[in-house]
């Protein structure tokens, strides 16, 4: 039986990273979650367990906290980018590495400069691919959950004998926002551009009356496009987190879209990418990345 | 062998109800989970599978769907009252209730009324017990995650063998809040209420100079009682959400409370009440409550 | 305003202990979480942040762990009383103690005598409570998920004008069980009172024809009783995992309780207790334990 | 700005399906989770929400509850092939279709032969994937956790100034393992195929002296490859589960590997492919899957 070994990477995952910076007595607090993985000339250590190659997953992560404190981690972009260059570069078998972080966000208590409240379960996010001397960014959000109360429609779909679902002309729409833009440069305002796309995909969700969750994906997918031109691709995962208008009529009581029952599964789950014409070449920029 | 049913309850549990109040086109949205338990005179069932004395867990859920819209929800521990009364009044059998709500926070996008984002994945509670005609009532929140960056010490514990913790008079303190607070009468203003024994809550943990998270707990529940009059009781729980800092001494680094390890288990778990002099009598308020 | 410390305790949750012993090449696994928590003379922590009385949370943690070399860990009860008594035993001020250790099942893979896959997700649980020189030992089980395809009937319930359920003589009957019993006496063989509880409880949920899950409850407990007389009371808590039959008659099908929908929630939630007539004094046996 | 639609797809995910048999009064209980995806030419609803080509994830969810009534389940390979075919070719602008199914086992209760305990929490994965008339199939596992407690090794590895992890030549080596294997033909026997894959990495596994995690992934690929002739490739996703030797030598003990700490976060990931050196293209086998 002829064999051999196909794609393959290893690394570090989650390594839970909090920092503190102070000016004077007003403290920064960044909360990254991080994960590397490299690639390269691995055959050995897969064949016959030679490890000369195989930089420890535990290096990676000691690698991770001294470079924390080395420079300042800056945006989640910038330190990505420089933890995958240190690999890549410092080790003659390792040839490639993707790194990925997410930040979770803080806000302020009132009663003074060194306290803070977790906010949303949301999370920045940022994947950087390197490959020699390339790299390619891709970042985006998770976890933004969205509703609305109004706009929504569905209707003119096929119908088959296993059609029940009635036509409505209003309906809520909720989802939990999975994005990822891809950069068509590294030469960007990381925050800014972070700061924007957020916005855009919100109110495109919140303005766009709605035909369908695809229709207000591309309309949010257009809208960060139109905001940020560094961004040449957006990909997004919404599922359709339905909201059912209970039956009361069996209680002699009308529900004119009042009261709603979440439901937990099955959800709809609408998948999608809106690009630039001339978006250039992804290259390695969503290597082992989910699709969506 | 001679034995007997002792206490017990049965309810339908997690009732996801989501409302939408509009006044013209300003929307209004309420997210709430909503579990309902009762008890009485249910040795049959259990005995003998006469079912004569059970109100389904359906007829619970249908109630909870239907009580939303038969008059406003209002605050929780309203409907909560609302709903735990009704079904110790209407069925004989019934003797006493439970009633469970979370509440579930969610802002405004700012492109229009009817367009939101989920807000943290903090929970406002009420835990409501009815028996007869009495009732009481214990509201509370959950997951409300905090951290300051310094303000906290920790030494002159007692030492053993076993002993290898260092003391520290500078470290992070992080926790996610539990608490549970309970009222002394049924004649509360429930929001402002919560309002304030949330920022009290809040106030105290930014504020207390921190020798223990046990002193910072009994803070905050001294805080919530000096806040809120008609509040006889605080219990909360508080896991100690350990920040490491990372030895980046063998790198050659300094590492001045900078570069933290955020660990997940073990943690510490720091629980305890803080209640009035004179606090009434709890009678049924914790009847089948986790202690804190 | 006048306030004061009420009932307290702290420890270190969750800590993850796995040991291995040899008796030649057949190696042996065990996998524990262990949880302990203190009470005793510690208003002062809570008051002033004199830490004198407070043995650290991570003194707790290594004390586990060299106590889990120092001797056998033996049955976790055996471990728990073991644990519980040195806190007491070793520190003036602390006068109590409570240890949950939950195991977790591994089998053997049959290539050799030093490889494990994980069991299932159930866990054998223990509480063990301290007080000055008294112990009480509360043991279990959780996430024991059982099923039965028929044998399951509900009807008989009172109606009113919310109920819609129709009444049943044949459904599935699901639940994921959570039990708790007390032992009368320390004085036991805890690894056979568990395997025979354990089959209690399975061969009740099987063989009681149910007319609610209230009747299977009350039967499973007294199962148990009837199975190992050093056990005094037991507490049960068992969600009931609805599986709908779907409708499929719109498609010109009939579903002759073939075809389920597993719903999520919410779910129905029975718990009680079945105890012997002449079950000694709980006394602390359930301190700050939840009640099912 | 000019933009345009990209790759997209859309279904219901996480349909819950129990199905059950009768022969006499011997049942036969199966578990699924069924997702569904769609694609094809759907640029209409993306950009004006003309749903005239989207067949509602209503209806895929009621195709998967009718299918599983209209003939018998069979291997979930052939429920997946069988549903992505019907959507296929029952809509003119459906082109395309990925099915995703999950099975969950659940074993026998002695007593009688209608009720069950739910096994381990390990999945039977497939992932079906249709294009018109052809379609391929990657099947595979999850959640299968295996432990050795020796005949493992790591050292050899390159070191720079962020190296600390120690040489060992004895450790614990822990795994959750996630495989998805690629069938190089739709004539397979599906059960006997996944029941020896799932032996072939179980006794690799086990029986791998293993000097890397890597060498063990590529010997457990090796293993399927060469117990099925009809599996292609395999993609291998395994967490390297640490477990620390706690050290005792502060308590005067040693810890000659008995005594460990079972670690979240961060793991080790290490992710390799395995394949045939004769393997067929894959087509679209891994369409939108995870990579690893």
């Amino acid at each position: 039986m002829a064999v051999h070994l196909g794609p393959n990477q290893y690394g570090k995952a989650e390594n839970r990273l909090v920092t503190v910076s102070r000016n004077g007595s007003v403290h920064t607090l960044r909360d990254l979650t991080v994960s590397t993985s490299l690639r390269g000339d691995l055959a050995a250590t897969h064949l016959t367990g030679d490890n000369s190659g195989v930089v420890p997953t535990d290096t990676q992560k000691n690698t991770v906290y001294a470079f924390a404190k080395e420079a300042p981690v800056g945006e989640i972009e910038e330190f990505a980018l420089r933890l995958g260059r240190h690999f890549v570069g410092s080790f003659e078998q390792i040839t490639g590495a993707r790194v990925l972080i997410d930040e979770h966000g803080w806000g302020r208590i009132a009663a003074n400069d060194h306290s803070f409240v977790r906010g949303s379960d949301e999370k920045r996010t940022t994947a950087v691919t390197i490959e020699g001397s390339q790299a390619w960014v891709v970042s985006g959000l998770r976890d933004l959950i969205v509703l609305k109360t109004t706009g929504s429609e569905f209707h003119g779909y096929p119908r088959d004998k296993y059609t029940t679902l009635p036509e409505t002309n209003d309906r809520i729409l909720a989802t939990a926002v999975s994005a990822q833009w891809r950069f068509s440069s590294l030469d960007a305002d990381w925050a800014k551009s972070f700061v924007e796309a957020r916005e855009a995909l919100l109110e495109a969700f919140a303005s766009t009356h709605s035909l369908s969750l695809q229709q207000t994906l591309y309309a949010m997918g257009e809208a960060v496009l139109a905001a940020r031109s560094e961004i040449a691709e957006v990909r997004l995962s919404l599922p359709n987190k339905h909201h059912f208008v209970v039956d009361l009529s069996k209680f002699g009581l009308a529900n004119d879209n009042e009261v709603f029952y979440a439901a937990d599964r099955p959800y709809g789950l609408i998948e999608g990418t809106v690009l630039r014409d001339d978006a250039p070449d992804p290259g390695l920029a969503w290597h082992t990345l989910p699709a969506f």
